[in-house]
């Protein structure tokens, strides 16, 4: 049988002591030695350190396969394992989870993404020239009446984006109940593609206590893509988006910032993209090369959902936070052209409004799929010439590193 | 109406630029000015700096009632905007979300515990002595089968407990299944029952994916009480578990280092211990005085879950980790008799086996009841002698602390 092998930064006085702490905590281990326990346990699913690299101060330890309740547990399991009591332990200062490596038998359990990448692309029609899809999210984050709102959205459609999607704090307010907002704009988004011949995801927001009942209510309303905050609502959410809807499912991961910004506690972005796409996300935030959001280690969050993954569906990484169309051609440059780039500010915020920022987005990957240098092509395309001289090309600020 | 008030200490250069920021991201603002906002929306529904403390870095932010979602959003949605993407400003270093107060219609809104501590008590049969419950985890955390297990309940049990629980990685492995384990625990406890004429609560681990129909599965089999991992499974499980079943809810937080430990990033326990008294826990890990895993911060945290909130249930402190019975008083002379006082090691680590542990807890307790020396008591009580004997009384090792 197969073991998890989670990866650890630790600081500690001791790193080995550590790591066995870590190892008997998680697995079959307390404070003292208690009767009730025998060797054979101990022996047949007592977690190991396999590896301590002293310098980079990295211990990995490996976790049976059968320490692990899949059908009933699933992810939440997971997670009280690798994740769990560890970090309060007496023997680490700060601890780190950095990576986890699965065993075929974990991956194939789970269903993983029900579209994934193509499974997207086919639905917005990109499956021929595999450019980078193009979103916004509705401004200002919440306040929007529905019938605002699907006006915003109908803009954004007619300005030739592929996807829109709710911020990730608008529910069912009173400025704005989901089901009129749902079906205003689902009805726009219909108008808006007899126009102009394409389809447009609408991403619904619909992370709350009964997802299922949520979902199905933006469903019965026409809703063609559906939303969860995955970290504040939890993972049983999106595992049960996955299982009831044959939706596409855009996973944002607000709250991250609280468990991945420190270097040296906490727990890595990679580790909640994989999980992500275990659990069947289709779209996930995971950072970018360019943007307020920027993580030094968006790579390894990109590799992790798009990378052969014993057969399950790749996972369409969300570009996001700050994005503009100066930017886009350092993220398709950083990130390939299997991503989605989302701008909020940098689609409303353009100088003639959003149908326009929506068209200068859409001309900035036109040019970067053509191989044009935005500049140049900005020459006979004034939305995007306008937005360049708004927001220029340059990387102004970093966000922060989610140092690795 | 009224406002929900969040608490962070900021780490930054400007605090108050950092506080506006929060305040912008998390309501109406983005990065840049869009066309789509409107002055009134900002008026409305802007979230505002309403103090700063720049000795203390302590910046309050008030959000307008308007702004949540109770209905369809629940919990997540909260957290999703008093503790969403602010943590990755670049405005800020680090920041921690302290503390969070809610306004008497968000307050009243959620029904809270269904049980509190008096119904805990009534369970139990201790409204009259108000004495602390005494509990174990069953360990080895895994690896027991479930006849093994349901043998190391009996003698918890028959040692006097009121309560013990699974441990949080325990779930439905194929060592332990959930069915068989909890229909041979309560067979077992309700033989002890016989014996004692007491109720021993057994709290069965139902973090799961589809946490209603696990719980269904425990209660079809007997179970008493049930437990989440709360964060690792979310809060929609809690509220799940609180709207459809009529038992006890124990709520477990593995997880919650990573979130909690740092002192200038993160969320503070004292927050999600609030969030769960909302959701309706009856009892909740939050550190103690004495033990492994002592947080300075525990009496903020014992306010929050005891105190008088709009007429919401108290919910039962669980002092938890590391704890032996030469901690009890320590833990009741901070605490006071209205906690839980849990031991897993401290238990069955005892030299006489579970049993004589779950005694020595016991007679620690009544000790402490009778105002008698726990080195006095022991001198007539076998059980608590050994246990001294073994772990002492003396708080030795200091696990963390979570500075506020």
């Amino acid at each position: 049988m197969g073991e998890v092998i989670a990866s650890y930064r630790i600081d500690a006085d001791d790193i080995k002591v550590a790591a066995r702490a870590i190892a008997m905590e998680q697995s079959t281990g307390t404070w003292t030695k208690v009767s009730t326990a025998t060797q054979e346990i101990h022996e047949k699913y007592g977690a190991k350190v396999v590896e301590v690299d002293e310098e980079a101060k990295v211990a990995k330890i490996a976790f049976p396969v059968e320490d692990f309740s899949l059908e009933i547990g699933g992810i939440p399991n997971i997670l009280s394992i690798i994740a769990g009591n560890l970090f309060g332990l007496r023997e680490v200062r700060a601890v780190k989870l950095l990576d986890v490596e699965f065993p075929r038998e974990i991956v194939t359990f789970f269903q993983g993404p029900n579209f994934g990448i193509e499974g997207v692309r086919k639905l917005v029609g990109t499956s021929q020239t595999k450019r980078p899809h193009v979103g916004t999210i509705i401004k200002p984050k919440i306040g929007l009446p529905p019938e605002r709102f699907a006006e915003v959205a109908y803009e954004a459609a007619m300005g030739g984006l592929d996807f829109i999607k709710d911020d990730e704090t608008l529910a069912n307010q009173d400025f704005c109940p989901l089901e009129d907002r749902v079906s205003r704009t689902m009805e726009a988004l219909d108008r808006a593609k007899e126009e102009t011949g394409k389809t447009c995801l609408y991403a619904v927001n619909v992370t709350s206590e009964d997802i299922v009942e949520t979902a199905q209510l933006a469903v019965d309303n026409g809703a063609n893509c559906l939303m969860i905050d995955v970290l504040t609502c939890g993972f049983p959410g999106l595992r049960a988006l996955n299982r009831n809807f044959k939706l596409p499912i855009h996973v944002h991961r607000t709250m991250h910032g609280a468990i991945t910004r420190m270097k040296n506690h906490g727990i890595a972005m990679l580790v909640f993209a994989k999980l992500v796409r275990l659990a069947g996300g289709d779209q996930l935030h995971v950072g970018c090369a360019m943007g307020k959001m920027e993580s030094e280690n968006f790579q390894a969050n990109y590799n992790a959902l798009r990378s052969e993954w014993y057969g399950l569906k790749p996972v369409f990484p969300v570009c996001s936070g700050g994005v503009h169309p100066g930017y886009v051609e350092g993220n398709v440059r950083a990130g390939g052209t299997d991503i989605v780039i989302q701008a909020g500010g940098g689609v409303h915020g353009h100088p003639l409004g959003t149908r326009a920022g929506a068209k200068a987005m859409m001309q900035a990957v036109e040019a970067v799929m053509k191989g044009i240098p935005l500049e140049e092509y900005a020459k006979e395309h004034e939305e995007l010439r306008l937005a360049l001289e708004k927001w220029g090309t340059q990387q102004i600020t970093r966000y922060y590193s989610e140092e690795m």
